[in-house]
């Protein structure tokens, strides 16, 4: 970059995400300087992250390791503080210029509207922020004329097919999906899966929510609603496509039956990249696509009854309102319990599709009524989750 | 367009990019207007097509056909002309803001350069004029700020790749070949392949040249001198990879390891319409992608021992000088021969390679030399020809 060096905020630092984004500013020193720090539980890695980067100020989300974070950055003129607030604020900084949202889940909401409402630029990876509530996210940045880059690697695909297309509509968005390590297994096989088998994704290293994500299709079909707010298309716009090599990251079709995709091997590195550098593109030493290897790519249409999750995403983006919120809440808390061996992995769509059920429909929520439902949500899901883990344990 | 309609002289309308590209003006007559048509021989279609879509002007190249032309035409107000010199005159009239260059081979030059030092836009479907005289062509683009807007459907897909991409360099062009109807023949099969049977390309509709060059795969040959002209490349930062479905059109690697490619139908109406209204797309009635037929796409290695004339394209385009001037003569003579069972398939090459190590080299090539190279080169292969063809004859 010839302009002075991007000044970056890194939330969920300790994550998968965020570690590959050090990676790329460690390459790149010359382009990017660490402002902020912030992570919820990782605090060892976070002082090593620190003590690299040297970024002005730190936050550990989770209060409790306060201390061992200020004790193990004493020595150095880092700010340090604690707590979901402290990371809400961080993002305010005046000398900030773009904001990574590489957390997990609900918890990147709030930190994304401050950045936001600061002017910050959003370089995207907390999906669940536009899932929950991509109508108010898309109106305040635009109202506060705030860019949002995706790192979604299928988004980042899709905007990388976008530049240069100025008004040029989109017909269609052709969202490819791995189909996840069960994606040929039968219903009768899909009911004895086991946590282990799901954290073991064919194609790409990712974190344990997400993976999970992936393997039950949620991923895909929060993806379909994060494409939606992101470019501006309809549900009906975006078609899931199943592409187990993992090389197509997913493709745009205009008006006059072009279609553009963007390819390459599955490492996050290159879309967290992209977004950082955004509009230029730095040399990097991320492994070259090779068709030698790579000589047969394939395509199939996903199969929505044996995974439920992808056909409650399209409904709940139909029905719109505190629907997508609910969907995102009930997820959570399902991936947790299935992690924690308390439910079956078919019994997670269950979970959800009763606790999208129960909670009631507000069609034109504010940021508290998000609040409201994503807590509403939780608690019904987690009654769900309750009364099916003790039948099971009756059985 | 908001603008005005774009005045197109199209050149060579009656051959297949031209009635097409008439196709794309029919369909959309609120973009576009015909100033000028020219053709070479087929004088009853020209008059066709000069009716429908009343330009200032038509030519016709070849002189024997002007009585005919211009009485088919004398109830109308178009200027009607003949000759070669015509055809370069015309392009130069002030109302034309593009040109689209569709006549075969070597004819294709002369035009060009008056149409670019008129400043009109190229739209280029006659890839011989940047094979021939590559260098020449881009520094008087250069000089005359002329855009050239590909026309052939794999430098389209370049072209379309990289539109919004700025400053980002290629890191290398991925030239995509459906490797033609021979691609899984032997050496001894190919030695037998009549003309019809290398007529029948797999995919694409084209003319009887490019049809014949596709299966040789001098056509691929040439695009990659074409591509190495329009794009600023090297010719080792190309390379070809053989894809039989015809979907991927072309790809470009960054060098930030990121791929981005065109898809498409294999129809020449696509890139034909984005170059006649670039940088707009027009929505167009052309067949959509369909990936349930389309679920399979390979790829592999050229096999440049089976068709030696993709090699001699890069030993062309690596001596630079007059040297692919002479190849494109010499191709230009024995697909001639070929058609006209003169000689055989494989024979085309064993001309060709002749022809290049008999014809004098030239370093730094003006105008009056490609001229001259031209004739002199087409004179040699001629003679190498007749005395193959003679052989045969005595076997």
């Amino acid at each position: 970059m010839h302009e002075q060096k991007r000044q970056l905020a890194i939330l969920g630092s300790t994550g998968s995400i965020g570690t590959q984004a050090l990676d790329v500013v460690r390459q790149h020193p010359e382009s990017f300087e660490v402002y902020a720090l912030t992570a919820n539980n990782q605090v060892d890695l976070l002082i090593r992250q620190a003590r690299e980067f040297l970024p002005e100020m730190v936050v550990i989300a989770n209060e409790s390791h306060y201390e061992t974070l200020k004790a193990g950055l004493q020595d150095l003129p880092v700010k340090v503080w604690a707590g979901q607030e402290a990371v809400a604020q961080v993002v305010e900084a005046e000398p900030i210029d773009m904001v990574l949202t590489a957390m997990v889940g609900y918890s990147g909401l709030k930190p994304t509207i401050h950045a936001i409402k600061a002017g910050k630029t959003i370089a995207l990876a907390n999906k669940e922020t536009l899932v929950i509530a991509g109508e108010l996210i898309t109106q305040l940045a635009l109202e506060h004329r705030t860019p949002i880059l995706p790192v979604d690697s299928e988004h980042s695909a899709i905007f990388q097919c976008l530049v240069g297309e100025g008004d040029n509509p989109i017909e269609k968005i052709w969202l490819t999906a791995s189909g996840g390590p069960f994606r040929t297994f039968s219903k009768e096989q899909l009911q004895k899966v086991t946590k282990n088998e799901a954290l073991k994704h064919p194609n790409w290293t990712m974190g344990a929510k997400v993976t999970i994500d992936s393997a039950s299709l949620m991923n895909k079909g929060f993806e379909m609603i994060e494409a939606k707010w992101l470019f501006g298309v309809t549900p009906e716009q975006i078609q899931v496509l199943v592409h187990p090599q993992s090389i197509i990251h997913s493709m745009v079709q205009f008006e006059d039956a072009s279609v553009k995709a963007q390819l390459g091997m599955p490492d996050m590195h290159l879309p967290i990249q992209y977004a950082l550098a955004y509009p230029q593109r730095l040399p990097a030493p991320f492994e070259r696509l090779d068709f030698q290897r790579f000589h047969t790519l394939t395509f199939e249409e996903p199969d929505t009854e044996k995974f439920r999750n992808l056909g409650f995403a399209y409904e709940a983006v139909r029905q719109s309102g505190n629907a997508p919120c609910i969907l995102n809440a009930a997820n959570e808390i399902v991936v947790a319990a299935f992690l924690n061996d308390q439910i079956s992995f078919l019994a997670m769509s269950d979970v959800i599709e009763q606790t999208m059920a129960a909670v009631a429909f507000v069609a034109a929520p504010s940021y508290d009524d998000y609040v409201q439902t994503d807590a509403e949500a939780r608690a019904k899901a987690l009654e769900i989750t309750h009364k099916i883990s003790n039948s099971n344990l009756l059985v």
